[in-house]
């Protein structure tokens, strides 16, 4: 894994979240992307060699939606850039982590993702993520 | 605000959490540090740029102990790294952020560090942290 590639955060309100999270960065979001097959709304922040994913449900059913209706707002997810997504998947599934995604799908931001677990991973809902080509 | 720094989770048991995140990351951690003022055991891996953090209670009304009693094991933090803390704290509270630490505290990893009350970001309790020379 190769770094952080960016945090997902569960708001309530995309727009209101942008400018909080403005006034945090000094600086504003730089792009805004729908995922319509999660049914979310995103935004990015860039933090040096990082990124904050803002996620908003566009429906209620939306896992967005559910993980605020549990939890309230907060962090939802740690995503971490990997050079191999199919050789990570490979090797996560040796070592006894839940892979929800066999074959990664097609996420925000120009990616392949693929998610694994919370309860194999200690609570935390993990992306690996591999930047298309 | 240059990076995320880390990211901390909160674990009940470090030395289970210290081999399952070596699975994950495929090395161990690098080192391990109490800090008896906050009441926690942690340990530190690295990915690439950016740390994980794990932190487990040393006594039942640790802050990290009381965030598991109520919100189970997972994330519990973000940590940015930031040139002046100082500079940062006075501009956040400008900009309506609840900074718990008005003067800077000395926290794990040699470092200066300040939080954020989560209710004035988006559930997000957020560390500001600046390396001690």
């Amino acid at each position: 894994m190769k770094k952080i590639e960016h945090i997902g955060i569960a708001v309530k309100d995309l727009e209101a979240s942008n400018t909080l999270f403005a006034k945090l960065f000094g600086k504003a979001h730089y792009k805004t992307e729908t995922v319509k097959s999660e049914g979310v709304n995103t935004s990015f922040f860039k933090v040096g060699p990082n990124k904050i994913e803002l996620l908003e449900a566009t429906k209620p059913d939306s896992p967005i939606a559910k993980f605020i209706e549990k939890k309230g707002e907060g962090i939802h997810h740690i995503a971490f850039d990997v050079a191999n997504i199919e050789k990570e998947i490979k090797r996560l599934k040796k070592e006894g982590f839940i892979v929800l995604n066999e074959t990664p799908k097609k996420g925000a931001d120009n990616k392949l993702v693929a998610f694994l677990h919370p309860k194999s991973s200690n609570g935390v809902l993990i992306e690996l993520c591999q930047e298309i080509k």
